[in-house]
């Protein structure tokens, strides 16, 4: 509410600062995020719990502290913190937020930090995209970030359900601009469901097979054997057990649904090597190559 | 037998031409052979049952077609050809290899081809060396081949068990100096037996599960979600099918088991995701978080 001929109109009501970018969470993606957008020009103001970081990048690459009194003159703020840390964020903050300002989290899940958002973004008549950035490396933490994390990576995003058509397009249009120092590709828009299903497989499966591919006793005896699909089979073996297991939580359905999948096809190998039968093992051989053929060429269509 | 006065002593007893290699095969391997030799100012002869390769691969890299006059002046013989085919090969050529030279195959499997060539190599009196070269691509054909193909790569050797200490290492010295311009990185010693366990876990277990991973119906969904985790978990899923089969049944054993471990460890994180077991989940993931950091940090210290 504006009230005229107040001493303090501007912490009534804070008008943006056009591009001014606050950032929740320094770790790995909030870190590029902070990189990018400084780099770009853009004023980043940003927060993180452990204070020693939050000062480290005021010094390296960001403006200064993401405040309360700072919030409300941001035009978009990225949550870059774990799913349940990014609603709590909203719920304690969405007061605070410009109601022209875009706030977008960058979770690996959809359905448990959108389905909450909107709710309270609807309350607090704030705008609240959820948003996957498809990039990342099996590294965490601030020291890794980079600012060049997301050129030409895909995002997905996901506008809240009422937001339709035309006011979606302007709306995804508008935070491809916000977002343009980091030099994403290309911005898919889906709903939470579909992301949390696509993601179960492409990025969750890998994990977990990766993680469980290096438990064989054998790996012991690999001295003088490396070769590189050894190497790609297992190099997200190396992950953050306290933030992957928070993710796969959130998409439990999906992800024990694709690990029973990978399992019954495992199984038909193992069943036809057991049997000794070779033309089997070829269609089965044969049948895995022709499906990635077939991804790789959609792939270059593209 | 020595026969004075024949009037072509050199059919009879041809003498050997230092370095001079003779290849079986240019496929992928083969091929890689004959560019890295022949770059290395070797005589390289070769032959390919597709006389269209062999005549190409004269004229771009090889000095010419390796004919049963030629084999017994060879230094050197690669058979680069499928693990039965390397076998007959031998079989069929034995008495024309020269006494002094050594002969290799570079099969991904050990013990079904150097039992039968340690055989015949003794009845012959000619030596044979197992080995496999630890690189090569998923693909195949001697139009992928190239001359840098082994630089930096393990080569895995396996010498007969009969050549034991002194001699198995000036042997193995012998051959590191044949083969020096493929530049491999490092010659390890071992058994047919340990080689199938090892190359079961670190190389057929990663086909495997890379061609079972793109067999899930949600491949279809992943447009906008490419991830380097989902490229690197499938990239071998592209696969000859054909040399896979065989190569996995004679090791079909030990894949069956590795292929065994991991459906059970993965049945572990499913159990955990299906109880909702944050603590239990987190336990395995840091487990193999756990595995793969020491295997990192065991590969700086070599």
């Amino acid at each position: 509410m504006m009230v005229e001929g107040n001493a303090h109109p501007e912490t009534e009501s804070p008008s943006i600062v056009p591009g001014r970018t606050g950032i929740v969470g320094l770790g790995l993606i909030g870190g590029s995020f902070a990189r990018a957008l400084a780099k770009g020009g853009r004023e980043v103001y940003a927060y993180d719990p452990n204070e020693e970081i939050t000062s480290f990048a005021a010094i390296e690459t960001t403006t200064g502290v993401l405040t309360d009194e700072i919030i409300g003159t941001c035009e978009l703020i990225v949550l870059a913190c774990y799913p349940e840390a990014c609603v709590a964020w909203l719920r304690e903050h969405a007061n605070l937020v410009n109601s022209g300002a875009i706030v977008i989290d960058t979770g690996g899940v959809k359905r448990s930090i959108c389905e909450p958002c909107f709710e309270i973004a609807r309350e607090f008549g704030v705008t609240f995209i959820g948003c996957h950035p498809m990039a990342g490396t099996q590294f965490s933490g601030y020291a890794h970030s980079r600012a060049n994390m997301f050129e030409g990576a895909p995002m997905v995003v996901c506008p809240a359900p009422e937001v339709r058509g035309v006011e979606c397009l302007s709306l995804v249009d508008r935070l491809e601009g916000l977002l343009a120092p980091c030099g994403f590709d290309k911005f898919t828009v889906t709903t939470p469901e579909r992301h949390d299903r696509v993601i179960a497989y492409t990025s969750q499966l890998a994990h977990v097979v990766s993680n469980a591919y290096v438990k064989s006793p054998t790996l012991g005896l690999r001295d003088g054997f490396s070769a590189g699909s050894y190497k790609d089979l297992t190099r997200v073996a190396r992950l953050n057990p306290t933030m992957w297991c928070e993710l796969f939580l959130d998409d439990a359905d999906n992800l024990a649904n694709e690990i029973g999948i990978i399992i019954t096809e495992l199984s038909k190998y193992k069943d036809a090597l057991e049997k000794r039968d070779a033309s089997r093992l070829t269609d089965l051989l044969a049948e895995g190559d022709r499906i990635k053929r077939a991804d790789l060429a959609k792939e270059e269509e593209v």
